[in-house]
């Protein structure tokens, strides 16, 4: 490792992961720790805790704000696991001289957030830091969900599971890049930034038996389809022209050299069921967004790695993004 | 309110308190929310669950890392409601270019500070963002701790109550400030940053029925005692002569002007017992720390004001701290 922490380190590639484990899990190694899942599972499975924090730069986008970013990702997160939010904890550091204004827009988002989640802020902390020593706002949010499906799980993909995801990918970190380039493509372009557990919920009630979710934010679907395959020990197969990409994504893709695979999410994830629930998840997530599909399966292949397969019959390995992506898009 | 954000609106004073209920206890008002304590009580009063930013600047200090208080203060704020803490999540944004020596000895302190409050942590997240965008590192906790003893509360003290703090007060204000300001004080000054749980675990097993506690960080020990006044309606009254403040920072408050009152603390609590736990509660704080002491009791003289009574028999009003303070103290 370098002797000063890189932006790649927190890009949620393959240093971050680095990172994690060479510094943090190594320290505060215990069991429920190292299971690296979206969110710790304690009290005999049933609750579920885990923790985000979000320095997107620009604060307001197409689509959303920090204050609906940090409801979502903390939600999903829950979400991911199979838990219903419950409670949240909200810290927030501020830069002196901040508008009072944006200030509560921010808050007024989180509010209007919390309600579609069902969840309460139960505790809060709030710390004004002088001018220069934090651009703007930062949140972080911690929230804790009651489990209404257990053994949800990064390391529960067998194989022919099949892997879906539930709408076209790469649309959060599409909107931020042209936000902050200040790139004029007039599109349509927003992100997808949303609540993802009126989709799980309706999975469960729909008798759906998840093998794994994860919703796929910083690093994409790629980083996300990696860990899936590290952690099950598998081989994950995908039909690239199955990938749902939309106009506005793919065209900035093509103009600046992106991987719409390697773009960040805010309301997209990728699920895991057994080949014999695959059509009827499909189904599911159809009713939520048009563009969901089913996208490739597991198999023993090649285990620990994600191999795509083209149109015109070629294969290539998916890897874990590397490098810097895109600093503080979350 | 202006209309933009001040330091002192982070300051644990007044300013602080008005920023709070303004916005955010308005957007997010709800049942647990409401009640203002160090930590919402959840689950059937079987839990309680808190969360803190650490922003402290110098992030090394005498007695002390920004590791170590990040540890301390979640685990003091769950202790504060008669909880165990058991589960901890860890957000930290690093700035690009921060030393990998230094996070690992930042890490390392909370390694060993965990060991010391028996807590885990189950989950956490990594953000570095690009050089200027934070001032080095920030850590955020939240935790989850197993109540003890129930019914501990802010709201619960009522008439010739005896109101006690565990230790001399006002150290980790006077080394931030030595610290931060390079005066050259030789002294042992050190910050009082500690791990509450095993006083509040040996006086909740010594059968002290606890009516309130409440731990004297930002604003101090006058904000925690007008905290606790205003929020149970009654008058807390003082003598200053039995207030604990060592020689050192008696001298730093007399070279700089300030008040050992209105200085942060990161191991010091305020204590309200019953009148007739009084002695066996300052017998068992005096185990820990013997410059423990009774300062004061629970009267109706003026409800929600703190009077602080000088040795000349003069007495005066201790207001709740306002103004900028000490920004970055924790």
């Amino acid at each position: 490792m370098k002797k000063s922490i890189t932006l790649s380190q927190g890009s949620g590639g393959k240093e971050n992961s680095e990172l994690i484990k060479k510094i943090f899990y190594k320290a505060f190694q215990n069991e429920i720790l190292l299971k690296s899942e979206d969110a710790a599972i304690i009290e005999s499975k049933k609750l579920a805790m885990t923790t985000d924090s979000f320095t997107v730069s620009p604060i307001f986008f197409n689509g959303g704000d920090i204050g609906k970013l940090s409801i979502c990702g903390t939600c999903n997160d829950l979400a991911m696991m199979g838990a219903k939010p419950k409670y949240l904890t909200c810290g927030i550091i501020i830069e002196e001289g901040f508008a009072v204004e944006d200030l509560k827009k921010i808050v007024e988002s989180m509010r209007k957030e919390l309600i579609k989640s069902g969840a309460i802020i139960v505790g809060g902390d709030t710390k004004v830091v002088p001018k220069g020593s934090v651009d703007k706002i930062f949140i972080n949010t911690t929230g804790i969900g009651e489990v209404l499906q257990e053994n949800i799980s990064s390391n529960s993909i067998s194989q022919d599971d099949v892997i879906l995801v539930n709408r076209d990918i790469g649309t959060h970190g599409a909107t931020i890049f042209s936000a902050r380039e200040g790139i004029g493509l007039e599109s349509n372009l927003q992100s997808d930034c949303a609540n993802l557990f009126p989709i799980v919920e309706t999975l469960i009630k729909g008798g759906i038996k998840i093998k794994a979710m994860r919703d796929a934010t910083r690093g994409g679907l790629a980083a996300v389809l990696n860990e899936l395959a590290i952690q099950s020990n598998i081989c994950i197969e995908i039909e690239e022209d199955k990938l749902p990409v939309s106009e506005e994504v793919r065209g900035i893709c093509e103009i600046l050299g992106f991987e719409a695979t390697a773009l960040a999410n805010e309301g997209t994830f990728v699920l895991a069921v057994n080949e014999n629930d695959g059509q009827k998840a499909l189904d599911i997530l159809k009713k939520f967004n048009e563009n969901a599909q089913i996208i490739g399966r597991a198999t023993q292949n090649q285990p620990k790695k994600v191999i795509m397969y083209s149109s015109w019959g070629t294969k290539r390995v998916l890897e874990m993004p590397t490098g810097e992506l895109l600093p503080r898009i979350c």
